[in-house]
């Protein structure tokens, strides 16, 4: 019979944990003191800013055990904290990992969530120095802390996008919504690209860190709330509106398919709830090739042009192709309504 | 009635929250960006370490709503994680909370349960500057990445213990776990002081800091796991071997009467797991006194000299009064056994 939790402990599983990163993960630089003592600790690069970020994944209510693996849920856990750094144009480089686990929990499954996160931050040459571990009630959860750095003063924030600004996003906001509902209706299977897209997301943490470099983007932020639900925090955090072309929104041909199964609107997926770890960017309309190239270095997916910032008064609107105009209410992924 | 979460959301919320933290909270130097993008992010001070530890803590596993007032749970839950910088020397700055919490919470506990995070932060100047927040399923969870600073080479690690070095340990460890069977028992109401050291506990940071100034302890950990449990993590990271004197043990008064009344010995709880967040130190003999006068300068309970360190292969042994020894197996606070 398999060995879980209860069978080695909490201390037995750290060991095997720890023995799991020293032989399959990388060491990050910096580091002055990892797993096993009261806390892990680093020296931070000179002129550069600490970033910080943590996300928690809860099993019934972000994932469903049997919908997903051990592996891919480690990936998609530590992917959405990759991504928050990511968006601010920085590199990740230390994960803390807490998880709250059943005492029936299997030792080979949390084996596998760790080498998900592994797969993920060695790329990076990003490593885990830290967490904790505890038992919890009906449900498992992973929550992640991890830290980056990014060059002083070129971090980009979502405050700064101005009238005028130029609004692109990248990628196929819409698919993972899509597959999750593929998925729970039972209407594809676990390889259909939409269903990959929700299970395993991939993120744009590199294009975010060259589109930083660049210096020409206003705000940017990673779509997990959905695209109006993120485009909505940087319309607040800027203090602006934004005017949308609904004839411009990328829209694949997978997704049309699938629309048609489901019998939705293509907007409805698009700028609705959905979590694709897509970035959206503002930028000058003189800066979108910079940007454009930036982003081309390591993505061969779309980077498309959806409308441009507005004074804060307007709100978020819709251009439908006819040439009226709706106000949307900017809603995103609300945890308790 | 009274709001709860559903009522208000999830970003109805993070802006109480938000509102609440710059009313009643401190702004710690080095901020760069605070809640409400992406990632947080502060720039680290030129000849100091980043200290980073995460704790969570689960209803139901950890602490039982009906026992515990939401700002008495807030203070418990960051205190532990206090601790954790203290015991290695250093400072707290910086806290990401990332709350599970139930739909029917009610939002004037969560504000409450912020200004229990409050009371022990402002008082370093550190600040909460992220965070998450999540449904969770049956029970709630507290999970807290605390961040702090040291002077570079300064930090105090398990590691560093000698065979002949004196052990020293402050307060009375096992007050906490004596005060929750008193609790659980109904044998003592919250009032009473050992109730409050399980319900309120202190932590010993302040010490933990004055005390690696000296820069002589060679050792330092808190006791989170129970003292066996914790002596037990010393000396597995310094390879060591402990003699513990049982007659030395510090046992109060207020403990001598509860040990009657739970038909205890006093070695069990002083060594049995308990959550006490008292500090054990390891350093040379002739720097005992050194040690005690950074510790007296902000504490005025005991530091008692309660054994040495000796070689690895000797384990940690109890001597009796009549001069026998008995090995003792270091097994702290499990949580899945």
């Amino acid at each position: 019979m398999p060995e879980s939790l209860k069978d080695i402990g909490e201390f037995g599983l750290i060991r095997k944990i720890d023995e799991l990163l020293k032989r399959e993960g990388v060491q990050a630089p910096g580091v002055t003191l990892g797993i096993g003592d009261d806390t892990a600790s680093f020296k931070a690069r000179s002129g550069y800013e600490i970033l910080v970020t943590c996300d928690a994944v809860v099993e019934g209510r972000h994932f469903l055990s049997r919908h997903i693996t051990p592996m891919d849920l480690g990936r998609r856990s530590v992917m959405l904290n990759i991504s928050d750094i990511g968006a601010m144009g920085g590199h990740p480089l230390y994960a803390l990992i807490s998880l709250g686990l059943k005492d029936e929990t299997l030792v080979r499954d949390i084996e596998d969530m760790y080498r998900g996160f592994l797969a993920e931050l060695n790329p990076f040459g990003a490593s885990i120095i830290g967490g904790n571990l505890t038992e919890s009630g009906d449900g498992i959860f992973i929550d992640i802390t991890l830290i980056g750095e990014v060059e002083e003063g070129r971090a980009v924030r979502r405050s700064g996008a101005k009238p005028g600004d130029v609004i692109l996003v990248t990628g196929y906001p819409g698919h993972s919504a899509a597959g999750l509902q593929l998925l729970v209706q039972s209407l594809a299977s676990v390889e259909h690209p939409l269903v990959r897209a929700y299970n395993k997301p991939s993120h744009r943490a590199r294009e975010g860190r060259t589109v930083a470099l660049t210096g020409c983007a206003t705000a940017m932020i990673d779509t997990s709330d959905g695209f109006l639900g993120d485009l909505g925090h940087i319309c607040e955090e800027s203090k602006v509106g934004a005017l949308l072309a609904l004839e411009k929104f990328p829209i694949s041909e997978e997704l049309r398919v699938a629309l048609k199964i489901l019998k939705k609107e293509p907007h409805e997926f698009f700028l609705g709830e959905s979590d694709d770890y897509q970035l959206i960017i503002t930028c000058g309309a003189g800066d979108v090739d910079r940007i454009r190239s930036a982003i081309a270095l390591t993505y061969n997916g779309p980077v498309t042009e959806v409308g441009q910032v507005t004074a804060a008064d307007k709100g978020i609107r819709l251009l439908l192709p006819e040439g009226s105009e709706q106000t949307l209410s900017a809603k995103g992924w609300d945890h308790f309504r």
